[in-house]
């Protein structure tokens, strides 16, 4: 099992927690999925996932104090894993897990993905419960000083054979439950220890052999950001995708120093290998963050936003609740022209980038296609423009009088004096295929 | 209640930590006190410190894989508070604690102490048990997020109110066992949060005022070093002592090192104040550790560190198990004109440091006198001198003539050439008092 | 030569800097001077400090553009040593150098400083000009990876013969001058040099050893902040004045900053040594910044610095244009009760400190007097207190009934219940002697 | 002009670095230069480069105290622009510059490279001399802060007008001279500047412009290393080559290091972009450190050397004396399967790395070939293998009973049993072609 055939290509999909943030159950799970398979699965959209906490069952009680309960009570089975809360997830009651969820959405057409944390519950090392076909309890496997520094649940794993155990019976459950991704958090960056924020390291080899072990094409993502670059080949082996940024959001600032982490990773981008922008927090978001709102992105800023994850090729995991989805943007989510950008065979390549504007361009192999994409980084009106001669590394070939067909608006322009130039509102694009 | 008057000198003792580890028992307790009172007592010892994990029955049961070993067995009462293992410490059964042992050291004419880690027991935040006094429990006093990096057994408490009610119950109880003393630990430098090693910040000014509240003078100690120099006068404001030092052991490399920390901290001893150099690994030491040994320190070192610690005014608390003290190190331990140095009032200054040497002075406010020490810290013999001149600052008058009493070898010598000088063994030392 | 014998006291003056910038010149020197002998001497001002650049002809000619020119002309006499420039300086004309103005100032009963660069200039090392009395030329004492970050005209000085000799001459010539006060720069903290900022350390010794055999007991003064609190005893040995602050000015962020570093330093007061709050930027400042204004402190931010200034024992150096000085700023200088708070004897001790307020004792050793001050630290009106029993530990004995007299509104108040409190508006202060 | 097409396969050359450091002659670079025209010219080596120093007459007179004589006469044409010292380099008198040499070396069918350091000379600076075409002199092109740590000949530049005509008049000058090849240091990473490594970044941008303007083909490659990864985008936008390492030497630690900075930057190698791994320290270097020698790698070690730069993509520069090269030496340099892999077509992907070897592979576009390296890292003799099954994501299609090409033994093994594997000794390696 080669994992980067998983994941083909950038995953695209949606997950609950930009709207519901810990609290989502399966009705509201279900309903997103079933929007999907009728208006997005055709464009390609095909990953639900389930984030944070479906263990938890007081989740989202005490939102004014804690995000997280500490030490609250959470689903564990005989064998010291997380399983459903089965009062926020009814068909996983006795012990049916996830599966009955997965069967659904699988028979949608879809793929079904859950989040879960590095490690191993604490209160199962505290209480040594068993692990899956060894001696050893739960309390072998957890490493006592090895935590989460903003989620209460779990102990990080130790780098032995009970730990191993321990992440092989795991992925044998949520495998026989037919899940299809698995976006682990607290592994990409462990950033609560400074000087070793890649202390998870083993246990992305541990996941990475206990997905190889289990049997089924489980797609690896590993949260959260940012991603440490001088470990980008280790990230390549071992995960098909792995966020480069903090928690991002509706935010120009967050989205304007997108540009800056796509220039750092750009080189990384490769079948089943994928640089994770994070959640487009589009549409209606918030909700289980008592701030329900729509995006607070412009629909320029939004424009900008998804032209840069298509032609960069990350992932694309939507925040919305689809069930609330506007016609526009539902428009964005299926621009034809636009998702055919994302394939690993697009290299994108950065020309230009400053304060005030950036300019990429991305060859897809696949098509012999070149793309050029202009970007206002500053907040006023701004003609953005580019010179053949500087746009000639990556576009071979380029010269005045070729055509141009501007994807969003689907209308063709030529080069007449050689430069790629058009006049842009602030934090807005425009991508261009030559011709 | 003014915490400087618990301590009005630097604090004379011993601890159970350099020679059984985790291990220590009540017979082995009572066997070292008793050996105190007989032969230390009239030279000022007078502290009995039982360091780590008295609470832990399993203690020192798997020292080949750890130290401390992770979610084992703790003792602990109704209201989340470790109480000694009644197996090592049979008096404290049926509830009575430290209670019964501190009164017998209290017999001998000591002063009873005890080892704490910052926090409340891990367990007891997962279980949910009470706190005296309050109807919230454990898990709202706990910080799942602030653990100690090298001990498994407790939680950093929140700066509210329930942590408060927390520490007033812990010190009530303590100080109902008669405990004069506490060593907290994973407080002075909580360094597994690099960016914060003060983290702990909160927690000992809760200590400081449950101390007040319990009624009883408990010196407070601060472990474990490095002290943050920055933080100077909150230790001094809020604690008795607090360790400049990561664990010291019989090394000359430590040793050597402890000049430079004594360069650092030496305006910071004063009545209730005393930076504390650790514990003297001298005797036979490190049992528990599977090492036991007589101290790997020459004689020539042995001296050179009573000499500095009594010139600096840092505590003394001694390593050895005393039952096994042979003559020579009991020598070291009852020379009243070494000890005589070590009180507030005998302020200490460095002259010169290098890497071959050091002078240092001591004035004692109380008796008018002065003190010069000549350190020699290279590998080869050598003759360590310095200028009256360059005494000048600190030992106002010095002058050829003057008459010096070597306080180790009982002889008077005198200045005669401008300077006070002494050939020295490698690592050795001479004191001189000034007539 | 004991060199703390050359400040008994914390220094007192004025510094040409707030007002000047780099421009001074002889006939400013002398007003400033003249109005000191005239009007503060009496209250203990003394030092008459000409601030950077006097050596530099076109010193503030391109202010628009760089605070000190690169490259620009500087006098140099024939050993490679930095004179005042003749056209600012006339009386410095035909090798007099500083001897004339330092006469002059001498004659009004007051001392006379200079503020020099650490280091040799930079075109001497170039042109391998002579040092005094060596064989060896300038090219051979500078180091040449060894620059300030801020200024262009020197570099530093190596660790050998030849730069010693030069630091010797240099000494020589000024105390032949009849300097009395050396503010040397970059060197308390060679802040370019991020991995070590100390990396000045020999040429403190070597200024300080210059010192000693030139004869004359000249102040050494170090810059800039802030300083290394672990290089404390160091500068202790070598220096008599350290900054612990960046460049102080009429600001309030800067101000209540200071609560920390004298918190910091507070242990680090005793004759001969002094930790430096920087000048006062009280009254008429800023014109050789081309921004003259009257201090944009308000009046009781003034107040709140003079206190904290003496109570915890700072130099003070006036920054104010003298012949400018308002009735009102010369009151805050010329009150006879607060500036007898300026006494290495008198013991600062802070008792509290918060974002809100500040409590803060001293004991005045010569007079075994006590004073408490209150700092609102706020930006609205509160009420400051303090309770007796937390006032305790520094001010020994203290009850209800005891009568306290407020310095600065000379009025007798008394303690009534427990506490020293007292209503101040925002950023003010009382401070208050004890009976 | 596209920079890339300046470099389409990574340089090979020789550099007089490793064997004569500051010292290299006219008559030495011929000789080598002739030794490559008759004897590697035909295996793709092209570049002569001569390295530091080459404009400062005293250079290597004073080599037990400096590598750099400090403020030493440098030779400086009219406009502020080094030029070859005449007294090495004959025939630049007269204001030939390196005009003649370039032409020998042309002559040969060779390509002629020097180094320069990052700046304008700080003699100019301080003697405010001309700059060609500008009314400003050089003191306002200079940066008095920005300098090289290790050099003192340069002033950084200042990004202004003055400063870009100054690089540009620099590349006039040498593109003049015939100069193919500019080695630029201090310039890759000036770690003098620890919180800005990157101080330079303007710089190169000002070099990379100036070199367009020349209208000269001429590479761009930067020093000092590491280069930072975070600028890998920068490097690949503006230069042909950059230093991923400190300077590299004849030492096993250094080049078991060079797979985890081949690890880092192997995305990063394309057309005209090259991560550069540094000289090769091979045959007889060190004479101008007064360290000659042969070098100190074994055999294998070399072998392991050549085959990770060529299989990495890394220019080759020779570090030998070329007219002492041994007939094994030469060997490894004209080996043409092995030099067959330096194209950046040649895609490099490690496998697998860890303390005790490291597995890569290259797919050559041009070829559709691949390639399995395999290296035992460790100190004894080891079989290293890497199943099919883990090169199957970089080598599609390898099974059982396909032909494995050993380049170096130039024999055929087959793949038997799963496995790639091999007995290596302490540092080799083998590397195959697959069939």
């Amino acid at each position: 099992m080669n994992k980067n055939s998983f994941a083909p290509v950038p995953p695209m999909g949606w997950n609950s927690y930009d709207y519901y943030d810990t609290t989502v159950n399966e009705d509201q799970v279900k309903a997103n999925a079933e929007y999907m398979a009728a208006n997005l699965k055709q464009y390609g959209w095909e990953y639900i996932v389930v984030d944070i906490q479906w263990y938890a069952s007081g989740a989202g009680s005490m939102r004014d104090q804690f995000q997280y309960i500490p030490f609250s009570h959470l689903e564990i089975d005989e064998y010291s894993r997380l399983i459903p809360d089965p009062k926020r997830f009814p068909s996983s009651a006795d012990g049916a897990g996830f599966a009955p969820m997965a069967d659904y959405i699988h028979s949608l057409g879809l793929k079904f993905g859950i989040h879960i944390m590095r490690g191993i519950p604490r209160i199962a090392a505290h209480l040594h419960t068993p692990i899956k076909g060894i001696a050893e309890t739960a309390d072998m496997a957890a490493s006592p000083s090895s935590i989460c520094g903003w989620n209460p649940d779990m102990y990080g794993v130790r780098n032995n054979a009970a730990g191993q155990a321990y992440y092989d019976s795991l992925l044998q459950l949520y495998a026989s439950w037919g899940v299809d991704f698995i976006k682990c958090d607290d592994i990409c960056n462990t950033n609560l220890y400074r000087d070793n924020q890649y202390s998870a390291r083993h246990e992305i080899e541990m996941l990475s052999l206990a997905i190889k072990r289990c049997g089924r094409p489980v797609v690896l993502s590993l949260s959260p950001g940012p991603a440490l670059i001088e470990q980008a080949w280790h990230y390549e082996k071992h995960a098909n995708m792995w966020r480069v940024t903090d928690d991002f959001w509706d935010n120009w600032d967050l989205l304007k120093d997108m540009f800056r982490r796509c220039e750092l990773w750009q080189n990384h981008v490769s079948p089943g290998c994928y640089p994770d922008c994070d959640m487009l927090p589009l549409g209606t978001i918030g909700k289980g963050f008592h701030k329900e709102r729509q995006t607070e992105f412009t629909k320029d800023e939004q424009v900008t936003m998804i032209t840069l994850w298509c032609l960069f090729g990350s992932p694309l995991m939507l925040g919305a609740e689809l069930t609330k989805l506007d016609d526009w943007t539902l428009s964005l989510l299926t621009n034809r022209a636009i998702l055919n950008l994302l394939t690993p065979e697009c290299r994108p390549k950065q020309i230009e980038r400053n304060e005030e504007y950036a300019v990429w361009t991305a060859y897809n192999e696949k098509e012999d296609g070149f793309y050029t994409a202009l970007f206002n980084l500053s907040d006023e009106n701004r003609i953005v423009e580019v010179s053949i001669e500087d746009l000639g590394a990556a576009v071979m070939g380029i010269q005045i009088g070729d055509s141009l067909h501007d994807l969003w608006n689907d209308k063709t322009e030529s080069v007449t004096d050689g430069y790629v130039k058009k006049p842009l509102p602030p934090h807005g694009c425009v991508i261009y295929k030559h011709f």
